[in-house]
């Protein structure tokens, strides 16, 4: 089953959220039509969106409000990539040129904030005030988190625990929030917001260590971007740190590549013959388990079926 | 009489608001820590904070609440000058190094987001919907404006009416909206709003005019910065529109200094002997006069004098 197939359920919405994309973007001035166009363009699974709409089921649904929060939960994670592809000095996502590499940085950090100014407008159709709390206490924590991958990067020394935190504040913080905010914005009751917010955050954890193994196990065709890409610009994943204590030598054999001598390709087999992959494999489907868990906690509802189809795709996607 | 003396009926609640900055740009994190306390300490008018207070005057003043937001739009507007350093490659700012030549363009684009998100947190206390819409689409605006001076920088075939649009944004607007949204979280009736809005928005155009004469007129010590920085930098301010109509041969000097050859003194004179500095002195005229029929419009209240006074202060002043 493709993830477009398990989104059946809240389609038309869906494709309402796009139309408030394309508006949300359009401007008179070129370059940001243009650069807002193509991020767009370059798709994306629209997970936050999607779960917006799933969570709101649980109340009183409102298309009008629950469509221009998902938007908006959308829009800030497109501004935080664009800033991203800054500091990880990313030249292609998705298959296309990132904004940094087609103009420079200080056209992708002036784009990436006026798009955030934009999802701030749409979210302001949700008066909830428990919804704008917990948004910028997770914008806030997702800036730490970006500040945290810059004194991490290429930092040989860190540990797990780094990256874990990381990957919260990055990925599974913006995907928590989602549910948590549709459910708010449909009044939905609190020990459901939470279960949704648990739901959320699990299999945002299981998304990003997925994403950080396909780094290493896809191919460029199928990333839209050169395969071992975090490796080479120093973010270290999970792979590579278990490797990294599995396999003798190989730690130092990293830090030479990166003071610039040595081979990236033996480096990268190195990473994929070290059991760090499955390892990695492991983790994410216990966060799996656990957010499959929080979804049965809840009410039976389409809704429901159609959050655990998409946990189960997050498990099995490979790409 | 100097500024903060003007601040004497505000006083208690603008300490309160240095506190409740310091709070925010409280980080564990060193990096953070720093930079966000070396911002403070550069010092800075704070002037949006302070016509928060004031016209928070004008309903029922809820000092936790109004510190709150006077807090949010001086961080809003710190972070606006953490992203301009990046965009003007500036190296001084208020006698200080900024962070972006201190640290990095990333880190300088990070802190920004961060000072930002903090923001926005303050802000969650005030819940009035209006107060959120206006400042969404006040930053939004804000946005552009950076976009519009990337755009239009070392452009000499842009005109005056660029120029204007351009302080508008980048500066009246957010001083604008600090005077409303004063008043918006305090309850105040909507045509105080309305006129608070207007003596914001022409006091903060007469500022940044002034500013930008200042730029030309003052030296390296009372400015902070070098001398001409902002013609040297690309940015085509007032003083300069002017002169280049009305010298001839300025234009094409401009544009060779900007290719690389030219002297930047000689110019510097011709822009100071042009009339440039009294016509543009005549417009910021203009705007606080306006600035001050709008004050003058406000029910009579100890608010309005210190308002009325801090436009004195905006047309006098020296750096």
């Amino acid at each position: 089953m493709k993830l477009k197939d398990m989104y059946t359920f809240v389609k038309n919405d869906l494709n309402g959220i796009e139309s408030e994309l394309e508006r949300s973007v359009h401007s008179t001035h070129p370059l940001l039509q243009q650069s807002g166009s193509n991020l767009l363009r370059a798709g994306g699974k629209r997970i936050r969106p999607v779960f917006v709409l799933l969570a709101a089921q649980y109340g009183r649904y409102d298309a009008q409000k629950v469509k221009k929060a998902a938007a908006a939960l959308e829009l800030i994670h497109m501004a935080t990539l664009v800033h991203d592809d800054v500091v990880d000095d990313a030249d292609m996502r998705r298959g296309k040129k990132t904004i940094k590499s087609q103009y420079d940085d200080k056209v992708a950090m002036y784009v990436g904030d006026f798009i955030f100014a934009r999802a701030l407008q749409l979210m302001t159709e949700v008066k909830e005030p428990a919804a704008h709390q917990l948004l910028a206490h997770g914008i806030k924590e997702m800036c730490l988190g970006e500040i945290q991958q810059i004194k991490e990067q290429f930092d040989t020394n860190q540990n797990v625990r780094h990256y874990f935190r990381r990957i919260k504040r990055k990925t599974a913080l913006l995907i928590a929030l989602s549910c948590q905010l549709g459910a708010i914005a449909s009044g939905a009751p609190v020990p459901i917001q939470r279960k949704l917010y648990q739901f959320g955050y699990n299999a945002g954890m299981a998304f990003q260590l997925t994403d950080d193994i396909l780094d290493f196990t896809s191919s460029e065709k199928e990333l839209g971007k050169p395969a071992g890409g975090d490796l080479q610009q120093g973010n270290l994943t999970l792979p590579a740190l278990y490797a990294m204590g599995a396999v003798p030598g190989l730690k130092k054999r990293i830090e030479e590549y990166y003071r610039g001598s040595g081979d990236l390709a033996l480096i990268l087999s190195e990473v994929k013959n070290s059991g760090g992959i499955e390892h990695a494999s492991r983790v994410a489907a216990a966060y799996l388990q656990k957010a499959v868990s929080a979804a049965n906690g809840l009410p039976e509802h389409a809704a429901r079926s159609s959050l655990l189809k998409i946990a189960g795709y997050i498990g099995r996607r490979k790409f």
